[in-house]
C-alpha cells in the first residue's frame, strides 16, 4: 500500500493477461449493498479506443500511456429484471427455490422504492468505489501501477463509449500500467496522508 | 477475498490490538480525490458507546457481538482551514516551500466552488467508500471478519455520537470481528457474485 500512488506518467508496457484476470477478479469479488453489483467495468485494451475517449478524460497521458482503462459506470436505474436475474443466480448457486427469497425481494423492493433517480444513481456510484478500492489495492499486490482518475467528463465519456444506452454512467477511472519512474514527478514523493490521531476518532 | 463475507452473527471476542491497527493503516493509506481525505472514522470499541449506538443500527447483532464497530463519516463541508492543513502537510513532508503549491490550491478551490453542499457531501462519500474497500481487504487478509453496513439511520447515529457538531455525516460502517459460526445463516454460504463475462465489457 505504501509502495502505490497515483501515477501520473506511464511507459506503454503492457500487463501481462494473469495479472489482469487477477485485478480483475478482486473487483469482482467485491461486496455491495444488497449484492447487487450495480454498475458494469469496461476494461478498455484497444489503443484506437484509448484515442477515442481520451479527449473526455481532457487528455491526460495515462489514458494512452497505460495498458487498460478501467471505466467503472454505475447502473443509472434498477430494472425488473436486474432484480430477477440476481434472485435467480442466488437461488442457482445455493440450491434454493428463488419463491424463499421472497423476503429479500421485499427488501430490494423497499429500498429502491423510496429513493429519487439521483439518489439511486449516487447509491450505485458509491458501491463502484468501494470495487475501485479492492482493485487498487489488487494491483498493488501485483505490483502493478494504477491511477484513480476522477478528472474527466462523464457525459462526453458515456457518449464516446455508448453507456448511456446500455442504462450505465461512468463514475471513475483505474487505469493499469507501469510507472515512467523519470518522466513522472510524483515518483519517489513522500506520501501525504492524514496522520492516525486526527483522522481515526477512539471511542 | 473468498474467505470473507458479510458475517451477520458474531461471538464477542475481540480483536487484537496489532490487527486491528493494520486494518487501521490500510484505512489511513487508501487514497481519495485530490488527497484530501475527506472524512473521519469514529472507531467504538466501548461497549456502553455500541449499546448507545445500536437503536441507530436498527439493533443488528454485529454491533454488540462485534469488537469494533467503525463508522466511516464524511466531511459535510470543505473549511479553508482544512484545505490549508492539508497544503502544509504536503509541503512539511515534501520539504518544499508551500508557496508552490499554489496551483494546487487553486485546483481544490476550483473542484469545490463548483459544487453544491449536497453533490460535495456525496463525493466526500464516494471517497470513504475507497477507504471502506481497503479496510475490508485488509480485514480479510488478517483473518478478521468484518461486515459493511448501509443499514442504519444517519442523522440518529449523527446524534449518538455527536457528529454534526464535528460537521461530519456518518456514511457506512464496518463491524470487525468473528463469526459466530453455528448461529450465521451465511456462513459456508456460496458467495454470489455477477459472472465476469457480464460485469466485464472488454473493448
Amino acid at each position: 500500500m505504501k509502495w502505490r500512488y497515483a501515477t501520473k506518467r506511464m511507459n506503454g508496457q503492457k500487463v501481462p493477461a494473469e495479472k489482469l484476470e487477477n485485478i480483475l477478479e478482486a473487483i469482482q469479488l467485491a461486496p455491495s449493498s444488497i449484492g447487487l453489483q450495480p454498475y458494469s467495468i469496461i476494461v478498455v485494451e484497444d489503443p484506437e479506443v484509448r484515442a477515442k475517449i481520451a479527449p473526455a478524460i481532457y487528455n491526460q497521458p495515462q489514458i494512452t500511456e497505460g495498458s487498460h482503462v478501467l471505466v467503472f459506470a454505475a447502473w443509472k436505474e434498477y430494472s425488473t429484471e436486474n432484480v430477477e436475474k440476481y434472485l435467480n443466480h442466488i437461488a442457482s448457486l445455493r440450491g434454493i427455490p428463488v419463491e424463499s427469497l421472497e423476503g429479500m425481494r421485499n427488501m430490494i423492493t423497499g429500498s429502491i422504492s423510496g429513493k429519487s433517480p439521483e439518489q439511486l444513481l449516487n447509491w450505485n456510484m458509491r458501491q463502484a468505489y468501494i470495487a475501485l478500492g479492492f482493485g487498487l489495492v489488487a494491483a498493488a499486490q501485483e505490483q502493478i501501477d494504477a491511477t484513480p482518475m476522477e478528472g474527466f467528463d462523464p457525459d462526453a465519456l458515456d457518449a464516446a463509449l455508448g453507456l448511456s444506452e446500455k442504462g450505465l454512467h461512468s463514475t471513475v477511472i483505474l487505469t493499469l500500467g507501469y510507472r515512467d519512474a523519470e518522466k513522472d514527478y510524483l515518483n519517489g514523493a513522500a506520501k501525504v496522508r492524514r496522520d492516525k490521531e486526527e483522522l481515526f476518532i477512539r471511542l
